[in-house]
Parts: structure tokens; sequence; C-alpha cells
């Protein structure tokens, strides 16, 4: 395990409109207020787009990522981090719960997912740590460094 | 996207016991301490209520929300924010996973959740934020305005 | 429901790696900082280990709790709740929704659940109260006292 300690900065609470894309939209407020690593929940509706649901086998790398298309309006319980990419871009890991109809899907929202009527956000921004995300050879994904 | 900025203001851990229902307990509570946003994280155990699990149709306005029935003690994880209602009071939207037996029903605990034996739970303040939820005729439900 | 009123200290980001396991290996660590109370996020993987997945009989005391099995690399998002026990240790009560292939498994981590890959934490440090928690005889857990 590895460690950073940094301390909070700014709060943002967010509302995510019917079609804004997750992790896409909040990606781009990061880069606009330039909010460099930091923790997002979010909650609300998404309808629309994929998940990332494990790697197809367990102990092969670079793992193949297996994708689920979200067919209907699921209730999101969302958790996230933002950390710089090798370019320094915010980049924002998010895992999400999402159920309809007492049918539960956890995964990774990387590829995109469509909010639903409403997203409610709140972002916490960490400033003093110099956390980002650098490309892993083996894994081929991207992996944090503390900093 | 609609965005505010606020601050952390005051914290709270809260013990919720056997039989406390959620969201009614902590918004009673946020009430009392004059909290008006806030971020709500819970874990511990949910034995009885209902749950939100999504519109029976993805496409249809206003939604008639499905409700499923919390049936046995499940192991609970749920992620919520408070923001005050049209009339100033706080009402707490809240998701959570809810796990029994390798099952997991995902929704909003909007009509009442019963506390199993004991639940753990933090609220984050969020000052310096005009964030509200008014209502929204095409839904029929409450949305956030950032303020 | 019992409260008591903290604020943020520290903060902490953490990066897990392979083989990693929760919630040890994230006790060690607050134990080595001195954080007594605390909120933890986690996302990432998760490949093995055990869930606790609810009491087998919702009504009876104390509760047996049941145990499934992490077969296979798992998206995980957590949260959970750091506190003193009765001897001054920090402990993590972790919950957590587990993801593979459209399967979802929420439930405790408290039998140990391995990393997979990685797994990506934050740390809030919550100082200011005396939250802690002490065996209860009628459950044989230990439970929340706000202080």
């Amino acid at each position: 395990m590895k460690a950073s300690e940094g301390k909070i900065g700014r709060v943002f609470v967010l509302r995510l409109e019917d079609g804004d894309v997750v992790p896409d939209c909040i990606e781009k407020f990061a880069a606009e207020k330039g909010i460099k690593v930091g923790h997002v929940i979010l909650i609300g509706g998404i309808g629309g787009g994929q998940v990332v649901v494990g790697p197809r086998q367990s102990d092969e790398m670079p793992p193949d990522p297996m994708l689920l298309s979200i067919e209907g309006a699921h209730e999101v319980e969302g958790l996230g981090i933002i950390a710089p990419d090798k370019d320094g871009k915010p980049k924002l890991h998010i895992h999400a719960s999402l159920g309809r109809a007492g049918k539960t899907l956890t995964g990774c929202l990387r590829y995109g997912a469509r909010t639903w009527l409403v997203g409610e956000a709140i972002i916490y921004e960490i400033t003093g740590t110099k956390a980002r995300r650098l490309p892993d050879p083996a894994s081929g994904f991207d992996l944090m460094e503390t900093g």
C-alpha cells in the first residue's frame, strides 16, 4: 500500500441533467475548475451507456474488460476519485451500483453512462497531494501513484 | 450540468438504532441542527420498508416509481444528499445497495427503510451553497437546483 | 439515534496493491498514523476473500452471520467508518458492493477481501468526536457509541 496526505479544498454541488454523460461531464467540469484530485459521489438516474463488469479472466494480464449495456432507467449510487493522467488531465475513475426492478449491476462507468432525468453529485477537491494515474504496462490500465 | 460552490461545515457521526427509519430520522436530525445542505453516508443493517427501484417505463413522464419490499435483514451501503425543499425543510435523497444472501437491491429509500440492529452514518454539512430541490412539473419530482 | 459532532482532520489518498487485504491494510495504516475515527471510500478490484451477507435468521439474537466467498475479480465500491474498539485500536467497518458479469454481492468485508490489481481509497480523519465501538452482549457485535 502507498499513501499521500492532502487536505480538502473546494466543494462543489452538481446537478446533472438528462443525457449528461458520466464520467465525461464531471471530467470536463474538473478541467474547467482546475480540480486535480478529488472525490465524487453520485446519486440519481442512469438510463443508458455501458458498465465494465470485471475482467473476462481473473488471472490474465492484460485483462480483457467485460462490458454490459445499461438497459432502461436505473437508480445509481456511485463513488469516484479524480486524479490527473500522465498528461495532467483530470480523469474520473467511478464505480457505481445501478439498480432496476430488484436487479443490480455494479461496475466501472469508464465507457460512458447517460443520466436519466437527474443526477446529484458532490465533488470534494483534495489539495496538497501529487496523486496521479500512470500507464501500467502489465495491465494496460492507468494505475494510481500517490506521489 | 449546473454547479455551485460551497465548503464543509460541521461533521456529525450518527448511530442509528434498531427500528430507526431512514430517511426520516436523518431529516429530523438535520432540521434540529439547522443543516440545510449536506452529504450522508450510511452503513449497517436494514430490516424492512420499501425501496424505489426505478420507473416502470423508462420513457414515460411523469414516471411511475416501482417499489419493492425489503424482506429480511440486509447489509446496507448508502449515499445521500440533503437539500431544502421549496418550504426550506431538509430533505434527504438517499440511494443504497441492500445485500442479503448474495442478492442485491439498489434503489432510493424515499418511502422509509427500517434500521436492523445498527446503522452508522456520517453527515457532512455543506455551507455557502443555495442548492435546494424544487418541484418539476414534468416528472412530479423535486429536482435539485444548485442556486 | 445518537450523535456527536466532530470536524475533518487529515485526508489520505491510498493506493492498495494486488493482494492487499481489506479491512486489515487500512486498519494497520490508521494505527500507524494515529487515526482514531474516519471515513473510508474504496474503489477498484477485489479478487478473493469473504463477505458477510446478512444474518441467517433476521429475528435471532445473537445473529449467525452468513458468509459468501468472492469468486473471481470483482469491481468494488465500498464505504466504511473507522472507530476505536474497546482497546483503542482503530477498526474499519466497511460495506461494499462487488460486481462481476452483472451479478452483485453486497455485504461487510469484515473477514478479509483481497485486492485484485489495484484499489484506490480515501480516508477522511474525523477529529473531536469520542465515537467508538463497544461490545454489545445481545448481538455479540461491537456497536458504535457516539461519545
